[in-house]
């Protein structure tokens, strides 16, 4: 299924539908919220009112929940997290995703978001990114993956790992508004950043590094593989 | 007042105070937090167990509140926001700052949150940044302002605008833990920034993008000025 982009529409307040789950990636949802929630309505979807719990123990409020979620969202916006292979396999969550995605005008998300979406089908066939860890389940999930920060195929938008969020957010917004919104967002924001070291991709940070941050992701890649070939068992769109 | 730094405690778990105020900015928090939150516990501060709105209408819940609030604290750390000047005319949240900057092994802020940690005295002679939208403010301060993204002088940390709050998060965890922990966690955090504009600072933005972003900051900046004049009738700290 491929969405047509409809042209856009400037004077109106865009309504991003972001999800949350149990141990999302606080950052995966507030770089892009920072960029995109200066022009429009943020929802917070979640299957009830009750707060949801970040990755570190944080707890946010959802402002809407799953059936309640309007079907003319600009933009439909997954983000990633320790939580993600959990919430695979939530039908609850996939059947949603399946749903909305069918009318949102943008599909996006950042970081292991990507595969949450491809649960749901949603990349079949589209480039897209991921976080540095997650290549193995992406090439999974029938998404074409591509190592590039900030991905844009058709109306799929997807961002790399954490920080990428940023970059995502602001680039979606030069689709959604144009340059100009987008730069004088990039100067509120002051993002002009400068990283301390450079560590940022395994091949900058070298072996040693990447090594321990391996061991701090675990094996989510394998398990997100795994509930990725389990998928036609699970998913609502499954015969 | 001058807090000697005790000797890092590499072994033990982090204790971060984030203090939480109505429309304080999302970006600001989140990025510290996603930096230092992974190495210890956050707690997130009000003057009630009540959920605190951002700036964009997102409700988050405090985890502990200012009388509990424990007094060994690694980092008491301030975000920035719209909300800024109306919090440093709150006399309960200033009196909160005071005691906590008493005991606090780092004291720290991003963006407008300088003015706040400057409105209860602790930046007094202190090189610190802020918003670059901010500055006059931070001169009224009684800080030193120095135009840099990240500003340690002694025990006190400060960012610029926003996204500057990655690049402080990143280079306090150096200084909290080693260079070894800080790249560990720009790695897991993918922060290898790919700015889709040249926007970052007014320099980079040119006069009609700074234009446009000022007007959205409005005149924040003048009023900060104003609530910081009238710091000696409002401080817990006047005689």
């Amino acid at each position: 299924m491929t969405n047509a982009v409809p042209s856009a529409t400037p004077d109106k307040k865009l309504k991003l539908g972001m999800v949350l789950y149990p141990d999302f990636t606080l950052l995966d949802l507030a770089g892009p919220q920072a960029a995109l929630g200066l022009h429009g309505e943020t929802l917070l979807l979640w299957k009830s009112m009750d707060p949801v719990k970040t990755e570190t123990g944080l707890f946010f409020y959802p402002t809407t929940t799953f059936d309640e979620c309007p079907d003319d969202l600009d933009v439909l916006f997954v983000p990633g997290g320790y939580g993600t292979n959990a919430a695979m396999q939530d039908k609850e969550i996939v059947a949603f995703l399946v749903r909305s995605g069918k009318t949102a005008r943008y599909i996006t998300s950042v970081c292991s978001g990507s595969l949450l979406l491809g649960m749901a089908n949603l990349l079949d066939g589209y480039k897209a990114a991921t976080h540095w860890g997650c290549y193995g389940a992406l090439a999974a999930s029938g998404a074409i993956p591509v190592h590039e920060r900030v991905v844009i195929d058709r109306n799929r938008v997807s961002g790399g790992g954490v920080t990428a969020g940023i970059d995502f957010g602001l680039q979606l917004l030069a689709e959604l508004r144009d340059e100009k919104t987008a730069k004088t967002t990039q100067l509120i924001l002051e993002y002009d950043p400068k990283p301390p070291f450079k560590a940022g991709t395994p091949d900058q940070a070298g072996p040693e590094i990447t090594q321990a941050a391996m061991v701090l992701l675990g094996d989510m890649d394998a398990q997100m593989i795994s509930t990725l070939n389990s998928r036609a068992a699970l998913s609502p769109n499954a015969a």
